[in-house]
């Protein structure tokens, strides 16, 4: 895995959702995974839209990452397109009906065309899930993932420990 | 107006949709638009969704009605390409989160890109909407149009009359 | 099309609708409609908006924009009187559930009484929707549609460049 | 309180609502309270419904029950002509989605014209309310009311006792 | 109708809701209809509650305005008790799940027992409905409320000639 | 714990709930947990309603489990009355708005007053749920909870089994 | 009871949960009742949760509070385990969708495995709900109960006489 | 890739779900990828979800579907056990308030813990994601998805070849 040749594609309908994308960034960066992020809009931009899916598994990409609110078009419509895994990042755009947009037109896909749905603006996990598609054949990728999930326990066990001198607790 | 040179296009995502969006097509008809009617999915034929928005304005259409359901990209995909009308009629397929993810799926477009959203199953009404698009400039269809509200009134006129058999109506 | 008689009507049920309205306003302006912009109250002044969708046709205008919010049946209503295309644009007000009401009040509408319904509070996609109505049949009009859509994906472009000095990007 | 002049009137948008109103014509009927019934189309009669809620009160009602389903104008808009308290049946049509459409477009009037709302389908209730609005004032049917909420709590008092057979009861 | 002797009783589930509630209040004032107003709550003060509903119509009201948050118990269990009418205002308390869940449960009621609900926080219109039922049977306050119709249709009518300065408008 | 004294009150709004309803006592009969099974309405029998609830400990109840639809006061209020845990089970009643309106009417009880809510339709788990209060502090029903639990696993083992001989299966 | 053996048990997914969860540690204190607080995570310690559930009825718990956001695992799963009672309070996380997933993912359990739910974020309930529960068989925290209940009722009839100077009451 | 190593483990909740969930097998059975299928509860069998889980990626899978209606915790679950990407298939199940609380339960996991959700009882699109999974570093499962997508079209092009013997078509 030559660090320069990204593995996984992140695209967003427009730069203004990269507040909420760069966390799947920081996740691929956390495990060493090389990435490319640039904006492709489904409604803007449909011919690049198109010309990105038809060369993400030959330009080298094993993952796409893509996120898009309101009437969200984009991570389904690449999932029609290439034979790649694709996440889809509901994400909760100003006139939102309160997320519910987004999450159903990126969940709710038909027959033939799955799409990889995560939580609402949750493109933490975006980047996290990836990790794991990744890791699923390669080793490296999998022992940074055990030791990612050991961190939370033991950042959880930080936390159990400051809320002892507060509170009464006789389990631990 | 050619009989023979379509001037709305009638797509779906499959022909299961026929039954729902045939009601579109038989509102054309009794308003003697000449119409084409096809399957067009945006998720299992997304080069034939681009050629067909791209080449709907040259082939003489001046109207798009497009039905989906589920995650319904088809009408946002064509509005993304075309700059033709585009209607959408929301369809409530099996598995359906109770039509809520094609209302919203269709509905929500972004800034730039509208849809000119029907009801749920409402393809009667976007046979209609094409028509008053039609006749926004065509005399003869606005005439129609006119005919047709008269006749729904007239309707209601015999449902009133036929109602005085039975119930008390001091207002007719 | 002289510029002094409106072919486009902007209704809204209240002043405070403005705000959001103003967008319908502004994209006609871009592509050189003419338009008239006034409060008609379906509830506040009924007869108003009887005699506003009863003249529309005759006093010229060819599609009628409507915003409201709440159990919203200003556009409906309208809908029911002329033959004109009615867009209607959900309004989000205060003491809205969520906007669920403005939605569902415009777009559930009955067999025979269409209105072409746009995402909350999207009076701009109106203003570019009823563009499109006149570019169907008005070529002047359509080659500015096709010039924005243009515009749009090369906003989109200079986006792209922007995020190239801060992110990984091999697509482009 | 003469049994030929109508006091209440039931107006619905369609014949096919009447399987759902005619709840409330039982129950005017059992409070002896003369009432009409007829169809009242807001989106195709508009002429009509107008008429109807400017001649309401010096035609004698004092109260106006409206049942509408999908996009429910009916109630509101009536509302918005008449100074008569107007009840709104919300009816779960088919295409209804749920019968969210019509609970909030009769629900959620803005300020200045109040809808009375009841349960969806609940025109039995509706009936009941509008004979609570003549028995506010009208001590004849104050009586039948209180004997109604009798009646009720004796067929309570029957399914108990027949519970007892089965199923164990101490506390009666 | 002696100034004194309240014919509509405003009640609510908390003092906190009374910033809401108050709207009911200055609309009675405005149409010259003695009330009364306190604080009774189905859940910490159910006998008051009780002995509130049973004693309302021999204390002379004659509609009774209820508004709740969040299990909003009070109006339907106070129109289980009296036989007057009962309006309910759902009230958007803190923690409330958007407003639905005091909508539902004051709209919702069964068969038999049914309150008047207004939108979501309208408390204004619940003044307003209360003085339709008093003025369905009362001639003045029948004519304040005609007057306040008038009021809010010119009300309108100078919004109208405000906007004239800055946008187009044929109609008027 | 004798057999004849019921600690345990399943009251409901209606006889036509008994079909959801019945589960409970089937529940808390396998657990030989004695119970009394009545008619109580919040709407129809306040009266009976506050006097059920106000006698329930003295009469020896250690739990209420109560069922209701729509509108659902009869948990709450009696929660309000009594200081016994009270079991909500919100019913799917015909005209329902898809069991929401149950559902949030005995959940969203108001600081001070909870309802212990389950499910919709869910009267299986208020039983369980009663008899692991019962088994917070009587050892045998606890045993009896814990065979309950064994008995779940040991079925689940059984459809295992039964699985392997149509599916591969390396895991068991 | 002795004050040092915890006999209800407080456990949240996270320490950014306590602001919520605190209120049902202070309402044990106001009933006397000894509890421990601390973090449970389902997601990122489950073995820490399946050893705590397992062990919490031998550690002398007779209740557990399980507070949650999101897509909320944690009452459920120790429901799985134990047979104590487990109440369950769903917390309005950021990015929850409007509280709906906490809510549902606590209380729509399947059949064999109940969770007591609270309304959204009332961890106050939830307090006062492991009282009742303990109540149930334990005098004096029943006595306790009672005492709360006639404060809250007395706290209403101050804000009663509070409201009387500024408005018209002729209930009291 | 031996045909006798599963690669793929298919868990659901119950021996119910499996006529959903068998379309996962069939779509893993078309693509040639081995898998092993059983039934693992998150509430009835805890202790094998968790050895499910924590054995999964030594015993050779890749991926996890796992299926689950209600509160449906056990794809969250399996994600907080193992670093493999789990699939979740949100099953709307009786009972189920409109499949929203499997949808939410599954899709609105915590930051860390992703679940590759596919939408209401899409377990075919389940086994397809998986495949994509496997495709990602596998060329042979990637032509075979190539190929899978070909057929779809191709599927599509005899239903519009169908549709021209009764509907007009200039397109094709």
């Amino acid at each position: 895995m030559t660090a320069s040749t990204p593995i996984v594609g992140i695209i967003m309908g427009s730069d203004s959702d990269l507040k909420i994308m760069q966390a799947a960034a920081d996740m691929l960066t956390h495990f060493d995974i090389p990435f490319e992020l640039t904006v492709v809009s489904a409604h803007r931009t449909p011919e690049r839209m198109v010309t990105y899916a038809e060369t993400a598994r030959t330009r080298g990409l094993q993952v796409i990452i893509a996120g898009a609110g309101g009437a969200a078009h984009l991570p389904g419509m690449v999932a029609a397109i290439t034979t790649l895994p694709v996440i889809g990042v509901p994400i909760k755009s100003s006139n939102s009906i309160d997320g519910w947009d987004s999450v159903l037109s990126i969940l709710q896909m038909p027959n033939g065309v799955p799409v990889a749905t995560v939580a609402l603006n949750a493109a933490k996990n975006a980047g996290i899930l990836a990790a794991q598609i990744i890791g699923s054949h390669h080793n490296k990728t999998a022992e940074k993932l055990a030791a990612y999930k050991k961190q939370m326990k033991d950042e959880v066990g930080e936390k159990i420990d400051g809320l002892k001198d507060t509170w009464p607790n006789q389990f631990d």
